[in-house]
């Protein structure tokens, strides 16, 4: 299957597509990225994911002007070589390759991949029938506002999840705060209110979150972003995770006791139907 | 020169040296290094440094096994094919390459990444002379304790110091303790006893940091391990940082301030010169 790569001016299959073993996205985790998903050939919030790994960029110093400025064109093509409808579409920007050190060099280029893989409906049956997760210690660093690829944190909580037999870990600061999933931003539903973490340096901020409050205070669901205890997780109607991967998936079991029914609550569906709904509209953008 | 790089089973020189774009290296920082350095053809302290590699595997559940049995021949192989005598040798075991998914993947090969490059004396007028520092916030993720390539932190502190003209930025946690800086072990000499912070899951356990401890044992020099705040360091006698790429470099400013006399100091001095003879030393392992 024709699974695209795009590398510094070269598309190719992904299988062949290389870096050099001193890019300092391999050595230092020096890059940031994006995942974007395609709905029937069209990039979804195309804009807002070139807005936040501009932002990302900048926060770590980097240079992505010149890649911006092709991306969308790059984005198309790689999208029209797949062939694919549904897809996804990763993007990444590293320092670029240098003997290393921590001191960012001077003149060095930066490496720009893309890939494009098919998108099946991977997780039908989690956003169908809920998913539980686990409540675990925050350990990432101070800036998951910059979607950098130092994903080890998250790679390690999601693991342990699942050794746990959970399909995500919910994460607590230190104060014993919710922030975010370990690859997911999450909502809880109380009292007929929407309510979700508010932005801040340790929190992402997820084009789908942000896609999902805007639906819902179009549908006249009540929202509030603030601060979540894990006594709220445990206590509340509805919970669920979002991201541009999966969407919206209900969790219906918390440290190993029901949420809510123990069952998809009805604001969580809504909100899956209506995201849908929109994502697969032709001018979903 | 013959800069040489081994990776997954074949030498080559390092410019055509490379991984796939799907490394999870590359997109997750999912792995472990090690920064060894030759003295005169031998490798120093490679015992220790195999023993942080192996635990360090070991906390990310990446099974480092096979090229553990390996290593020690291959980088003796490396480093007779590059022909240095004084060398920094960069060895890299990341999970492997897979489609990208937090998960980790059950059947995956890990990636093997040894590179060799010459060490001149890089740092022989910072030595001598001593730097500046700067102290800032740590902001790095709490699992310091595993050397993992997640080192974005790392870098943009290094960034931030070398913008206000500093050499190193000097790190304190969230309770104002000192911890390590961007890329070193930090040590202080207050009232003639040479205190540096105790390890925790905060700090990476230097080997360069262990053995100095032993030198200054072994030279009567008064040792203790223990929190220490800015005001220590800003009211010490002397400060320096150590790693295994720069050895022991005094810090003679800090916060834009004098340390002591301005000048290194003899304690500094001391190890240092106890260290470069141990490091020397035909059987310096």
């Amino acid at each position: 299957l024709p699974d695209i790569a795009y590398v510094n001016g070269r598309f190719c299959p992904i299988e062949q597509a290389v870096v050099s073993i001193e890019d300092r996205g391999l050595q230092f985790g020096d890059s940031v990225y994006e995942v974007m998903r395609a709905y029937a050939g069209q990039i979804f919030a195309l804009g807002q994911h070139l807005d936040r790994f501009t932002r990302s960029s900048r926060l770590i110093h980097l240079n992505a002007d010149d890649f911006l400025a092709e991306l969308p064109g790059l984005l198309e093509e790689a999208l029209r070589q797949s062939t694919y409808g549904d897809a996804i579409l990763y993007v990444q920007l590293t320092r670029g390759a240098a003997q290393r050190s921590h001191s960012i060099p001077a003149d060095i280029l930066p490496t720009r991949i893309i890939t494009v893989r098919p998108m099946e409906d991977s997780y039908a049956a989690e956003q169908a029938e809920g998913v539980s997760a686990v409540g675990l210690q925050d350990i990432r660093w101070a800036h998951c506002d910059i979607k950098s690829t130092n994903l080890l944190a998250g790679v390690l909580l999601k693991y342990e999840a699942r050794q746990a037999g959970a399909f995500e870990a919910i994460l607590f600061n230190e104060r014993g705060e919710l922030t975010e999933g370990a690859s997911s931003n999450v909502f809880v539903v109380i009292d007929g209110v929407l309510r979700t973490p508010e932005l801040s340096e340790r929190i992402l901020a997820g084009v789908t979150r942000l896609r999902l409050l805007e639906l819902a205070r179009q549908d006249g669901i009540p929202v509030r972003s603030g601060v979540l205890s894990r006594e709220d997780m445990a206590g509340a109607d509805e919970v669920f995770v979002a991201s541009t991967s999966i969407e919206v998936i209900p969790v219906v079991r918390f440290d190993g006791k029901p949420i809510g029914s123990g069952q998809p609550g009805p604001i969580t569906r809504r909100l899956h139907e209506l995201y849908r709904e929109m994502a697969r509209r032709p001018a979903g953008d």
